[in-house]
């Protein structure tokens, strides 16, 4: 199951043939050599090209499988040998045309049911296991695959490929696309799965889509909460972990991989490429920031923003999440210092008579 | 009208076989009573099985109904007389296990059309009084009942059972699940009404879900905003008093009980079993914990937390949200107090060349 | 395009019919006249009526080219030569009974579909342009429009009248109502378009929905993430600038123009009337309130809270939100007073023995 892609590759290409597009130089390497696909740098082979832009994978690019890899200028040498540089201006602007070249169809939003005579709600192409039901007002997408037991109700929309284990229950009015559900998975009305990642090539003269290639996987015994959103991933996949339980309005990002058996609590947001540990606890209307690693069983307080990366076991709150004992601590300090300042301002003001303009300074 | 049941119930089953169930001893009473149903200690008659494990709510095991309590060793005593009780390890992990019992089909979500022929949008035990409208596309589910007047716009499902007062509009793309809806309501796009709130008894193997077997309650006059979420209650009923106005995103967790005309502005979270008097508003964003009590006719700022009870008729505002006096009095001496700090470091800064470093303490 | 009206519009009245309403008294100008419309004071023309209350908006009355405004007793003066004066004890909820008589249809969710048989998802009344594809499960209500290339994908809901460009991407499951889209635009699962903004005359015997005539403009190249909410305005368009990208769950509210390609992150909130200008950018989970004007280019840190107008091309942050630079110092002074206060009282606490007592102050 983990090899169903969800758009159609074009390619293969050679790296002149890329260079092309891009206006690279190739550094290092033959422009022969045939490229079949992109990849990040850690889960790049030898037949992919991935990219280069951020200090902070300096350790992903010397360790690189990639048969090539753009880069600037001033990165050039840290291309390990076997790996072709491709050298550009601005690597994150030429890579991602590269991907709109080898996925053109990801640009848009897929369809849902590919051309087929409308009338049924279950497409010719997708297989419903004798045993699950698909109500009335729910869609079944192309090629998509049902399992025993699992209902999607009604007013569903299932993705074209999209595949459901046994004994889950979809909706009603729930949408999963470009995803991969294991067993016993619950979505709410109104759960969004497998849509565009948010990405932009950002310019001052506007801001160009970056195509999100990647799936959701959702692991055996996640339930999701009404009106959640969980986007795809862009290169790689998004990941909710078994027997993780996420309440309603949840935001989940491209990328973010979450681990077993967590608990994340309503309106939480956690922002693209984060990823969680085992029993991780989130209280309600927190945040977690992009590139974030939160340790097993750490528990962040509701309310607070994640910044940085907690260690497992740990208790956290506050904006920035801090361990517990610290932010109580501190809060409890700013509150007394008010106070005091308080106290002692109010004899003066009512001798001097100038509360009111102190108030607005 | 509040008869209404969602859930079919098995049983009745005898004290000594629940307490098989979950190997707990009979304390106090006849292994031979009958019960028939579970319910909380405030609601349960003679008929029915409650538990005790919070100390809060002694009073209330003081003064139940009950026929039959689930308790710890410790609090045996506590269980009144005319009431039997049975001791076991963890209160709760044994009680979930006997809704379970009692209700194996609210584990999981349940089906809107059940057993019937499709090709209708309306279920052929659903009832529409004449001047009702169904739109295409929306779906109205078994033994459903929709008032005259009443809209139910394209694309909108509406559970078993549910039913849905007089001159009422839903969606389009609404979803009413197990709730009894009165006249004038609106329901704006993407509202998710009584799909299972959030409930999980946690370990460290794991959550096992706590089947929510209560109501949605909309009283007449209601709005709901678009992709607002109300989840149905665990063991009692959620509750929206009669012209309370609910703007977009606002999320509403299990046992809520919100009164008459109240206004909660969007993206604002209510956690479970919180209560809100009548005329009570509440600005954008803010978020009240679950169990708290807000008194008639407070105003609580946008952005604020609720964390403890607030006295009618107030105004507060902050995190926590305290007294909107007192909050700004604190916020602005806070601002004077870093101003104050910063404008005595800085001469020094530029003396002793060090201010750089200190803003990285 | 820009002459689409979504409600139909009773009338024309006499000023003395009008008047008669609203218990109004007629001070300059002449009950003969003819209105044919409701209007905010900046937009309204010779044939319409519009109402002043806000004392923010005297600049507005001054240059009104309204045939008459309704204001209260002490504004009567300020209303210029050529208008005639409607005085009353309260203009807001005066003026909401004028919109009232003169949309009777908007008290209400407009239906999609209007009386036509069912049994197809495209209204007889709408045009679907040659290569667009509306899917299984997908609605296009009455005197819609669909162009050439764009895909309603299935369990979206296209409202009445309501048009779409070229090439757009609609859902799954999104909804559309009253509403104009350029080309381009894609809108994700879940998407909620032009629903009612959430505008009542309040009062301490329960709160009157005003009614919310206004559209929602959608220019080209726009994207808006899932399960974001767009209400239409009031009395004037909510409209969303070209090339803008909106994350998954933000709120927008009525009124709120948003100007060319901003990036809008998920979970903010943006409340009535505020102005965004060009290539604004706002972090995860901030929220806008209402009113507000934000500067072209400006830049709004996560979480923070914009109250006030924001100049141009700054980098702001906290809240309420601030110059980044001063806000970032004030951070950073506050926790180091934090710090100092929790050091010094350290041994003290440990001498004294009654650190616990202090932390409970």
């Amino acid at each position: 199951m983990d090899d169903v892609r969800f758009f159609e590759r074009a390619g293969p290409f050679s790296l002149s043939e890329i260079a092309g597009w891009i206006d690279g130089q190739i550094e290092a390497g033959d422009g022969d050599r045939v490229v079949e696909d992109v990849a990040t740098l850690q889960l790049a082979g030898p037949t992919q090209i991935s990219f280069f832009d951020n200090p902070k994978y300096a350790a992903d690019l010397a360790a690189t499988g990639a048969r090539a890899c753009v880069v600037a200028r001033r990165s050039a040498e840290q291309v390990p040998a076997g790996c072709a540089a491709l050298v550009v201006t601005n690597p994150s602007v030429a890579f991602n045309e590269i991907v709109r070249r080898f996925y053109p169809d990801a640009a848009r939003p897929a369809r849902v049911w590919d051309d087929a005579p409308a009338g049924d709600s279950v497409h010719p192409t997708a297989i419903v296991d004798v045993g699950a039901v698909v109500e009335p007002g729910a869609i079944v997408g192309a090629e998509a695959r049902i399992g025993r037991g699992t209902r999607v109700l009604a007013g569903s929309v299932i993705g074209r490929r999209v595949q459901i284990g046994r004994d889950c229950s979809i909706g009603p009015a729930a949408t999963v696309l470009h995803a991969l559900v294991g067993d016993r998975v619950i979505f709410h009305p109104g759960v969004r799965i497998g849509q565009d990642g948010f990405g932009f090539a950002m310019s001052a003269k506007g801001h160009a889509k970056i195509p999100q290639i990647g799936r959701v996987i959702i692991q055996d015994d996640v339930e999701v909460g009404a009106n959640t959103t969980i986007d795809r991933g862009a290169l790689r996949d998004t990941v909710i972990g078994e027997g993780t339980k996420i309440d309603n309005m949840v935001q989940i990002g491209h990328n973010v991989v979450i681990g077993r058996h967590c608990v994340i609590v309503s309106q939480v947001g956690i922002a693209g490429s984060a990823t969680l540990g085992d029993f991780v606890a989130i209280g309600g209307q927190a945040g977690v920031m992009n590139h974030v690693t939160i340790g097993d069983g750490a528990q962040v307080a509701t309310l607070s923003a994640v910044k940085e990366d907690l260690a497992p076991g740990g208790r956290y709150g506050g904006v920035p999440a801090r361990p517990a004992r610290v932010w109580l601590k501190e809060v409890a300090a700013l509150q007394k210092l008010a106070h005091d300042y308080i106290a002692e301002r109010r004899p003066q003001e009512k001798a001097d008579g100038n509360g009111h303009e102190r108030e607005h300074d």
